[in-house]
């Protein structure tokens, strides 16, 4: 039997020879499309290895029950992913060395081909959780519209299926932080949450230094902050905002994620609050790079149609931050509080929260 | 006389005997402010870098006349604040260490104290060309409030200066490259424009991939492309966006900046072209930072107001397109064309728009 | 009471009056020496953060009995070393862009100061556990006469305290991972170590690719590599090792950092493995960082003497790896075996290694 | 005839369907080595990019007469090849999410296959000039075994062919800088650069905080300045370097770069400075990333040999600089004096090496 080479276990045969430039085969060779090809398929590479990641993700969280040898695994596989999404943003300096000059060579040739197709994007979209319902009508058409009936039929299966931030939702609902035998926690953070909210009012009345539109402004913002815990403490108006989508968070897993990080320090609570992060992580990398790439459009084609006849700019600086799919986690800052005014835990609770070496002597 | 000494050449007894916790003098000592305060003095370090360079460039444009010798000497500085920008963009990454309960657990030390306040950022800001009028009432309340009267009189020196802004734009008008002696550029770059206009409506209409609702929204932007190329032919719709401040660069500079792009690969142009490459990159890069900024305050904060009781998160986002100073820049892209399709040029002009080695082996 | 005002809190009349020109006293201004002066007080900016970090850490490990909740702090502050460290890594691209020739104009002036006296590099250093006698004669002399006698007081005063790598290293020995009550590990580990080699050394002979002086170059690799395991498992050529100093760490610090890799993924080994990772990071970068020194040396300079009168190329580049403060951990996956030939532990020690958010449940 | 799609245009079904687990084969699925084969993937497809600009470079540089519009586009393509060489050095960082436990899991099923046998980094190698007497000769034997025939004559074709570095040595040689007509540039410049070694030699014995050691090291290093000036201005001498291989250039070529360096502000010295400069850029970041490798080889592998039968590490970072390709552009620096000691030119020649934009105006 043959012995294992290089170039047949990277399959190189395949991979480099499906670089065909239109420009070529229309007799027009434009040197920039060689870098237009090989940069898109590196970020196909790339959004393959994302969805194989997201993919063992979904498995793992995917059993009623979660040991944290899991959530170690869990978390190391949102890490790389974290890190691929930092080269996909780095990437750009790449793409940014041809001259909207270069780039008006073969454009054309390319119609009405476009960055939208790639059916991989829409999955990566789809795992995370983004759903029909969250994009604009132009863009649900857009995508009936572009997306071959096998690619939509492949779409529609993963949206159908638990996305990451669904089962995201159910695993922080279940955690077990959030009603104790006998303390009721959450009596005690409001409390703690209306000192907090007078004492920033008082900051403001008190900063002189405010002009009064910048005060109103402020105080205004408070008012919005004290809305929002509202939102939270009371269940009705927290389904009013699910209802009009404002939030894609239950209620129950909002409160989980704000234990959460309230007492992240706590041995039982580093790993999910590490959990949490790199999802805060990943969302504002993937709202970076679409902040970018509608940056990059702009400096290509100024207020042009890009290939697929589409004005990307547009597109991509509208989406980059209304296709957050963790908002919600950002949000949770809103509702901390100063170590000092975070209310200490009943010892029995805390010792449940904590585990020692020392178990390890007592054998 | 002392030899020099690395400690007394750096002055280090001065730089490192300047940070002191508020919340140390407060009795309650925050680990995380040091970082604090050490990334806003390494953010301010390099600011007097950019400003520095800046004040060097806008002396070097402040002669009618520049020679080639003096372009690369401009462009190598406006590639040096590229990298600095670069690098403060990543710096951003460090503070991302430091957890919204770290924060909080001194960020009420610091009230009313605030970034907006950093007068070397408002300089770098006045430098490039922001002016009061490009603020919001609000924003200008703010500074107005928020800066102290010897910082304000700084800040408006600055601005009374020419900024590097308007010296490109006057820099750009006298370039020698509209009118030639018996050949009228721009009939032939017009004629070209119709041509490309005209195919690119075509293929919006042959693309039956297109739904009605994508068709007209690209008719729209196809009709908004002709008619920016209008404002551009035509004197009196150039001023009215002149007027309602949509542009900024002078009609003649935005012609001159076109002609640049389109043949840059002359040898006279090329160092022309780099530097408005290099004026677009720092512009970019400035979007990406405050952008940036938007997400870590909405990541630290959520929607709770900031330190200097303002809502950071807003504020940022709202102005990191606004405040673009060469977003007409960005636009020159809107007025390329295929290099199939650019005019060609008489040999007598290119003639001029070329030099070679051999001059020298004339000698 | 005056309001706390930003520049006031950053203290920026002392940090942005830090920078004067040698060559602008000396009447020949050399304008790239402004961004030399402001690299390097950024650089000790930086520095005083991570000794800052690492002092801290430093306190958190020195008390006999460390909980999990330390861990979890003591790696995140590591992390924000290996970010800072990142940075700095970055940051030479900006020194990049002064030219050779820029650099010659104003370097003369420096002499005799040099980079090579920055007190805080060599605290860093000392922090993390370089000792003098880690120092080749010459450097050491060189040191003696270049730092002043306060400067070398302070520095010999951290080399005398306990460094992270001695703490670690107590820290690992003192981990209960080593004998269990009537389980030992390493006779198990020892076998399936033998079994690993000698299906090494088959893969060898049997790879008929390879040409003799190849086989020969790789027996004697595996022969190097049973010889290490052998002074692991022998306690006298262990501390054989240790007299040459060929190796850093204890051998009980070595045995635990191998277990606590071997069975990372048990919830309790989690995050010390994560520590170790942290470190083997931070060396890295610090050879890396180290290392692109000695080649910007060498292109700024070529084969002259640097400002210290030194040859800076030769030294950075030698001491990139010879000053490395853990080759230990990086030498740890030498003695790692594929997860399938790891001895499976006894269920009652998997237990202790063990523990489940259910625990939480039960109250 | 259809219309142009995203996934057929890069030919996704192909690219997609390259990554095959031979852990999968074997029936034990090692989770992490879909990665190992995406990011592998990923580079031979930015090798093959880097391959077609260094093809396009080297047809441009092919021809006698190169014009200024060639050298614009020739640097552009460097600098594009620098891009992707910092992206992939970036892109190590997602590999080091692979722990060395999660690697041995798979790396005895690749045996013998190894990153060696990538053809296309051998003829990145020989396309900048690495021949087969620059390799140590068992790397030399090491190649011919593990090289198929016919990658083998690939490989010997393109080392046949004159590489990057050879066209450059003969741009550069015939250069019209050296021999002015009725000017002798070298005698002014072997004046100016003895004054310039004997104030170095001054400053090194006024440098009374060196010791004596120290100074005999300075001294030493001087001495050897001398000399390598010494082989440069004489032709015997520099003909023994080249033969003992320590110089590639030829001594024609040196004085080229030399001269382009010290008057590198003249514009018709920009462009080719800037050609040198990012040759420069191009050689440091293969060794940082030869170097990089060889960390990271070692965290993985610590001594153990490699899936190749190799010591990945020791190999690695003894090519790192030894293979590297235009170390003599790094030692024109040792060349180089400060702007007060360089030459004045002759108007006459001066005047060669400037042009105008006002050139145009006289039109």
């Amino acid at each position: 039997m043959e012995k294992l080479h290089y170039a047949d276990y990277l399959q190189l045969e395949k991979l480099l020879s499906a670089q065909d430039l239109e420009s070529e085969k229309k007799g027009k060779k434009a040197h920039d499309e060689m870098l237009f090809i090989v940069i898109h398929q590196a970020y196909e590479l790339w959004f393959k290895q994302i969805i194989f990641e997201m993919g063992s993700i979904k498995n793992l969280f995917n059993n009623e029950y979660l040991e944290d040898k899991t959530l170690g695994l869990i978390n190391s596989r949102l890490q790389r992913i974290v890190k691929i999404l930092e080269l996909l943003n780095d990437q750009i300096r790449i793409i940014e060395t041809m001259t909207p000059l270069d780039f008006l060579d073969f454009r054309d040739l390319l119609q009405p081909a476009s960055g939208f197709q790639s059916l991989q994007f829409r999955l990566f979209e789809a795992h995370l959780g983004l759903k029909w319902e969250d994009r604009s009508p132009v863009e649900r058409q857009y995508f009936n519209s572009r997306l071959r009936k096998e690619e939509r039929a492949i779409l529609d299966n993963v949206i159908a299926e638990k996305s990451i931030r669904e089962l995201i939702d159910s695993w922080l609902s279940r955690l077990p932080f959030l009603e104790f035998s006998n303390y009721t926690f959450w009596e005690h953070y409001r409390t703690a949450v209306e000192n907090m909210l007078n004492s920033d009012e008082q900051s403001i009345q008190e900063n002189h230094t405010l002009s009064d539109p910048e005060r109103e402004m402020e105080i205004k913002n408070l008012k919005a902050t004290r809305e929002s815990f509202e939102t939270l403490f009371d269940k009705d108006k927290y389904s009013k905002l699910l209802d009009k989508s404002e939030v894609k968070f239950s209620r129950k897993a909002m409160l989980g994620a704000i234990f959460i990080f309230l007492y992240e320090d706590h041995p039982l609570l580093h790993l999910p609050s590490r959990i949490l992060n790199s999802l805060i992580e990943i969302d504002e990398l993937i709202i970076k790079w679409r902040y970018a790439h509608a940056l990059m459009a702009k400096r290509m084609l100024g207020t042009k149609i890009g290939t697929g006849g589409s004005s990307g700019h547009q597109y991509l600086k509208k989406t980059a931050q209304r296709h957050s799919i963790f908002s919600d986690l950002f949000n949770v800052s809103t509702f901390l509080l100063p170590k000092s005014q975070v209310p200490v835990l009943p010892d029995e609770i805390m010792e449940r929260l904590s585990y020692h070496f020392d178990v390890l002597r007592k054998g």
